[in-house]
């Protein structure tokens, strides 16, 4: 065991677990954002509180006029599980060899912690650095999504308060710290069809209208329309029926209604409105009596070049010795709330393989690791605008 | 109140009253047939008990040798539901105004006390008839039917006993007592489909496969296929699915089985093979990977014309002054099951409007009237026979 499994030689690790014995599960904070606040206001940041109903944000500036960079993450945690099938106590940070386990440890405390002491070390390095810095820390990334990051977002938006470049801290990578970052994220969007027909007896068909009749031929076309062709960074549109039900349960009773609920997860090479009117489109030519509701879980971003990816690229290169695949595959992101606002966002974080399980973890080496990378970017940045 | 609305003086009446009396909720007989047998045996038949399992079957004959004439029902009714909400309890047989109450009245303990008193009054008038009679009445044909007619009618056949004419005395009448004939049932067979894909995550389409995508196509051919055009007593064969279900009910899972049930109502120009084969044809066409099973709900059958039809319809004609219509529609009735042995069945009995109702009831005079018509069904076939 080298020293820095001791937590008093390693300040992220040290952090990290101090993260880990508050039980934060969404949308809880429990002090999570008061110690960072604490560590950030001692190097300069101004701190502001932003409560929302149940949730609690926080926006940490550093310096004023300038680009600013912004870490994004969430203190909050999805709920342990049943503690008794975790090796040892979720909220009870415990090494053990190489690892550090503990709810959070990967999703994303961890994150959270390297940029507290990759910032800290910046700062010492830079008191006065080229660009500005901030900290978007919510509780309630893993709930709802309401009350955190979409709102200071919006109030950041009110006073006009731009973010240039922002890393999220998700635990992007696969295999090997770094080993991918996402630069963008598909969006999704979901339809909820209700195709009306006339219920009746099947001894009777004439008296009767069958929705799935009426719908077959209209949802075979959906499903094979080519919606696009995706581009450079995103596979095709893809359309998806989630879940399809009518009937009664009997043989002899022709439905009066069918019900579809389907996904789209686009590209940038659409947007929702034209997904919609294009359904639309098709379910009209096909002469269905019918309604539909949408939901939006998310609009699509792409962060495809910049000074931020190559940034962060060559801090990866730089720190562990690998070139870094760019993605966005894979399920949302806080990302997709701050994007639109024109920033470029990235993700990078630790291994994902334990997020959200039993015995979740993260290696030691994987904090250290992290850490000088993040250390790296904003040194990249800093030589990159003194240029 | 004429004389016939007392029982003393309506023989017809008196029985139906005696057999409403005997609660006999399917299967259970509860004594109906045991009274049916000892008047039928005064009169010359030989009474045969066929029970199987929980089911009492008749089978009570008149004379050998020649060809024979069947009256086939069921004694057995359907539960009485919330006897409070009765006007009169259901198994004690109240007449008011000129209506009799009880459950059973119309469906069809009615038919069976006419088929009795008719035919007590033909042999009376021929004791040696020019054709043989006989009865076939079982005590579960509202329930599964598995126990009855079926099993009488192998009985039969494995001794080569066939039935030549088989009057069924199911309430066929619509507003008048004889308007409607029953000359055939369509077909109903009903298919359980499983469409079998991959379930796997909306945002990974590439691992999963889709079975209502798969599926679609498929169904939309089927709801648009013409079987047939029917023929003259028959509407052309109808296709319509029932059930549709798929899903988890989350919206960002691809199902991995799709479960369709559907139902033919079909008829004599197609027999249940080639719908099944047919069907497969279609699915296999789409390269769908699935499974299928067939319920086999009833035979398709008719009697277009032939001595019964004529028979009848002269009967009805002599005694209610009106021509019945021949109608192929509604549900099914164990006539099904003697059909195929190549007898020709119809249906006649009194009206339906209150079947499997709360308060159901026949008119007195349909009572009267529907002996009359047996009576003078008989009477025809008789001289038919004699000229």
């Amino acid at each position: 065991m080298t020293t820095l499994h001791h937590p008093e030689h390693n300040a992220t690790l040290a952090l990290t677990m101090a993260l880990i014995e508050k039980p934060s599960v969404t949308p809880d904070d429990a002090g999570c954002q008061q110690l960072m606040a604490e560590r950030l206001a001692k190097i300069g940041f101004a701190i502001e509180m932003m409560p929302f109903h149940d949730t609690l944000n926080m926006w940490a500036r550093h310096g004023q006029g300038k680009p600013l960079f912004c870490f994004a993450g969430h203190t909050d945690v999805v709920p342990s599980g049943p503690a008794e099938q975790w090796h040892t106590p979720p909220f009870t940070p415990t090494i053990i060899g190489d690892m550090l386990y503990g709810r959070g440890a990967a999703d994303m405390k961890g994150s959270l912690a390297a940029m507290i002491v990759a910032t800290e070390r910046f700062i010492a390095l830079h008191p006065e650095p080229a660009f500005n810095l901030a900290f978007l820390i919510t509780s309630d990334e893993e709930g709802p999504f309401i009350n955190g990051t979409p709102k200071v977002i919006e109030t950041l938006e009110a006073r006009q308060e731009k973010i240039r470049w922002c890393l999220v801290g998700e635990p992007s990578s696969g295999k090997q710290l770094g080993d991918v970052i996402k630069n963008g994220r598909r969006g999704s969007l979901t339809g909820h069809l209700k195709v009306k027909g006339i219920q009746g007896h099947v001894a009777y068909p004439h008296l009767a209208d069958n929705p799935v009749h009426k719908a077959a031929p209209a949802l075979a076309e959906l499903a094979t329309t080519v919606w696009d062709n995706g581009n450079a960074f995103f596979p095709a549109t893809s359309f998806q029926i989630a879940n399809i039900k009518a009937g009664t349960g009997a043989s002899n009773v022709i439905p009066g209604e069918l019900n579809v609920m389907f996904n789209f997860r686009y590209s940038t090479e659409l947007t929702a409105q034209q997904l919609e009117q294009r359904t639309c489109a098709i379910l009209d030519k096909h002469h269905l009596d019918y309604a539909i509701e949408w939901t939006y879980n998310g609009l699509p971003f792409l962060t495809a070049a910049g000074d931020l990816v190559e940034a962060t690229v060559n801090a990866i290169t730089h720190v562990q010795g690998i070139t870094p695949q760019l993605e966005t595959t894979g399920g949302t992101s806080d990302g997709r709330f701050i994007a639109p606002t024109g920033a470029q966002v990235i993700e990078l974080g630790p291994c994902n393989a334990t997020i959200h399980k039993i015995n979740e973890c993260v290696a030691i080496a994987e904090l250290t690791q992290l850490t000088d990378v993040y250390s790296a970017l904003l040194l990249n940045l800093q030589h990159k605008l003194s240029a």
